[in-house]
């Protein structure tokens, strides 16, 4: 279904690709803001869509992104000193401040001009739920700033992380979108996991052929699974797909609320976000201690970096006998894990034209083609879908509905944001 | 010799290339049966002629030997759940069967065919001599089962193992064929190794200008290397070649028989096979005990690979001390490893157009000539030597003879196989 | 002011290259006598201008520089046997002797001549002031010896190692001509380390805008940095760039001089040389001491290899409070790490057509300028910079002298070489 030349579009993203053009037009969570814990401490190295860049936080708090390399002669900033509002580097001196403008070349005379002659690449950043956002495109061209739930709520309510991925952001992303692989790759976690455990959702999840609908909304699509329910009923799972790399999970029960971003690094490699809320209270201790240690969606990362304990080098742990007594379907712990096996698996990009495709990756294949729109768009007058903040407004969520509830009436209430308490089961 | 043209031909044996198809007519060594050693056991990966396979054993005992990437969305079954006669992949529960065969797509509706349109490449496998052996190339030129002694005699007279040399084929295959070095690179063994020492063999083994005479068999080549005896008297070593890739050396007087086969992974890698039996006993405990701690012409892996402790990463821990002395002649500890390492440090894929070649490499030369010839003969009725099994029923042998017995006869001797005691000295 | 041609053309040393071509012209330290310590010690491989090379001592003492790979099948003489008078191959017995003459191919009858047709490339070897230096050009063209002070001068006098970096060879040797970075890299040493502490020179260099004059030598360059000293005062640092990687540092009082080479492994590493001597006393026990333990110029190694225990996969074992408090102003350990991490962090081969120079630059301007100069008058009658004896007899030093000596006087003044105490301040 997708030709090598489509993939090739879909999984390029570095300056002056397709693909890459479009993701500059959007808002991307570059690190979290506790990377950059107080002003003037160290900068961190952040590589986003094949670029190499450099953050970190001045004196007055404000967060810098810029090209890693000095301009002069192009030794990486990394080791360069946080000095009074800027950085420094070290070879010989030259301090640029959060903008990337250079305000001092200690070697040049008095009265000399020439540091202002002298900018390096910056981009505008912004923080919101945790995150440090960046924008990388045009700046006419600015869009507003992004307005998800998980980014709005009281920092009490919110917990954020991410891991990196040594694959492609399409083929983790496809795993984001793609409602149906739960019932198999995540099913020792339906009986085991408390997140899921007991719940309706887990037992009506082991109906391993959803029935999958999809409609595009404003902000990339709305994707139904309906499996079977009690007597007269389906179990319907909504999940939101918003361009160009945010997927939301629908919870079960009152539990809070989980969500991915998948931002690509370079064509080989992403960063996996991953971001849980709940809307109306705060998390609980041992809700935040489970994820602190890598448990449900996260991971076990390994001290001072944001790289997995388990891993391709070691096989990701695997562990032969909880597979074969079915506790951990493929042998790989943890929900992130289990997913970033597979994906990592594939090799580092995926040759999708080798594909045998089924009924249930409609949504992944309209994705697909929803990207590949939009970067074709580009230049043209047609919207942008997820880059309006109203369209960051929405929810995933689970229902159990007779059977006669028109699709579109379940699509048209999972859409709408509520206040109230959310209604997954 | 060689151009650079007919090296690229010779070492290349990926899917379509000359070296690769011609080496897909002939039954492969594809992974210990050991490695698979119960029924529904976990599933490995196989690398063979640049192809990337996974091999399982299923509920009722047959071997499968399947694409490693599941044909869905391309994940690797290695990962993939054992299950009832099949292979599930724990991505969207599609299941195969030992043919590759897909038997189940759990999304699809009740009555579907879908998966019965779903095929894996797969190859058939027989299990012989403690060896899963595979097919690789057109169906319907399948050959018969291959019959070398050593994978014929009861499983007590029998141990074989592998491991991983990180060169091409070829200059590991050389290594095998070429009856000279011996007198040089092993000539420490000869004084000290149980298998050699105290020989009449090993004795005679230190003339270091031995006369070599090939001839072409049915099979390969036949190698004889003639060296002076005592008075009057030649010490003939004679070693054989079985296309493709099998070599025999012959043994000191009652000593088990060894051989070898040399298996591509890929064009950079390739499985170094080692087979040891004797043809009318079983095998004794301290023989075995010595093949298994890497002793002879095995090697010490390191536990749970076949990868070997001595590697190029620690210059196969040489002992410059005892190489100094003569008690190992290069420094390297071990048959296997002293050719691995001068093998490896050819570099993955040695260029022979620099090569400068002298009269004791007549049956390299003679080798990679029939190689080629072949490969050239591919498509055509002439036989394929090595193909018939009778072919493999041969053994390598050592003789001391009067000088004046004509080589025909010692050849005429060495390759008829003879069911009583065998004769070398 | 470099296009990507031509920095393609700076950076290219292997053969046939026009860099490869001029470096060939000179003779090249190619190894430390100490790593061939004695007569028929183990062989020590080599790589230099991208040639795979074995250097071996043998029985009458003289240094082998030979390739590598033997003749015959290619295999690394690394794993050579060293015995009378030459090097024996462990694969089949072919001996070479120190001019890669081979001597015996065991395998040919006695009368055979075929041995005295076969060589391996070898170049010439002389030792001097503990390196052993290589010529690889032309024979024909064979230069005089080199004749630096700090290899002239009695052993007790001088110190010298190596070290790999793992970056071209001309962003090593840049940071070596550049007289200006020492006011911010290695501004924590001028206060800490012995060597410049307390010193009216590390006082003086607290002037970060040091003005640059540079006067082409016969050698190569001289290079004057000037500093404002005491009233009515300059403070003078003049450099010696020798052609085609030699670098001399201006020591601070009466202590012993510095200097490196910077020498190509292959286009992606070097080996960084540094040379301690002081020309009319032994080094003192204390200062011997230092250096091998790592400290001033020289970097701790890894026991028994050339690579550094701080490095790229370490972050170079940045200390972020230590260049917090500016006791280590980039963070990173010592003055040959602090340039060796800066160096490594531009990439192995930086793009020079992104650089944004500056008036201190002109020293790194003028060099590559007399590089590129000096290739291109290759097969003409111009003479090669550095190439005579005579340009190596020079020092760098410093001075304070009235701000109205006129700086043609310095640098005459510095160029000549006297027999006296050095004056550097």
């Amino acid at each position: 279904m997708v030709t090598k030349a489509q993939n090739t579009q879909l999984v390029q993203t570095g300056p002056g690709t397709p693909m890459g053009s479009l993701f500059r037009r959007y808002w991307i969570p570059a690190l979290l803001s506790e990377e950059l814990r107080e002003p003037d401490g160290p900068p961190v190295r952040v590589k986003l869509l094949s670029e190499n860049l450099l953050a970190f936080r001045d004196t007055q708090g404000r967060v810098a992104l810029i090209d890693e390399f000095c301009a002069h002669r192009r030794v990486s900033l990394w080791f360069g000193r946080i000095e009074m509002d800027g950085i420094r580097c070290p070879y010989h001196g030259w301090k640029y401040d959060f903008r990337g403008q250079c305000t001092e070349v200690p070697s040049e005379p008095a009265g000399s001009h020439f540091s202002k002659s002298v900018k390096l690449t910056s981009y505008p950043c912004v923080e919101r739920g945790g995150v440090v956002w960046t924008y990388m495109g045009p700046p006419e061209l600015q869009p507003a700033f992004p307005e998800f739930e998980w980014a709005m709520v009281p920092d009490s309510h919110r917990y954020v992380c991410k891991r990196i991925q040594e694959n492609n952001y399409l083929q983790a992303m496809e795993g984001g979108i793609d409602s149906s692989h739960v019932s198999f790759l995540h099913s020792g976690e339906l009986h085991t996991d408390p997140l899921h455990k007991g719940t309706k959702g887990a037992q009506y999840q082991q109906d391993t052929a959803p029935k999958l609908e999809v409609m595009e909304s404003d902000g990339g699509l709305v994707i139904g699974a309906r499996r079977r329910a009690d007597e007269g009923h389906s179990y319907w799972r909504v999940t939101q797909w918003i361009m160009p790399w945010y997927t939301m999970i629908p919870p079960y029960g009152d539990h809070a609320l989980h969500g991915h971003a998948w931002v690509p690094m370079d064509d080989e490699n992403c960063y996996a976000w991953s971001m849980t809320h709940h809307p109306s209270r705060a998390l609980k201790p041992e809700e935040l201690e489970a994820m602190q240690n890598g448990q449900g969606i996260y991971a076990e990362l390994i001290p001072g970096t944001y790289r997995t304990v388990a891993n391709k080098r070691n096989d990701y742990l695997i562990d032969r006998e909880a597979q074969k007594k079915g506790t951990l379907y493929s042998g790989v712990r943890g929900i992130a894990m289990q997913d970033a096996s597979l994906q990592e698996s594939m090799g580092p990009i995926v040759d999708r034209s080798l594909e045998r495709l089924a009924a249930t990756d409609i949504a992944i294949v309209r994705a697909r083609r929803r990207l590949l729109a939009a970067a074709g768009n580009l230049g043209t007058d047609a919207p942008l879908p997820g880059l309006d903040p109203a369209t960051h407004r929405v929810r995933s969520a689970s229902f159990v509905l007779p059977e006669d509830v028109p699709l579109e009436q379940v699509l048209k209430d999972a859409t709408a944001k509520t206040d109230t308490e959310h209604t997954s089961i």
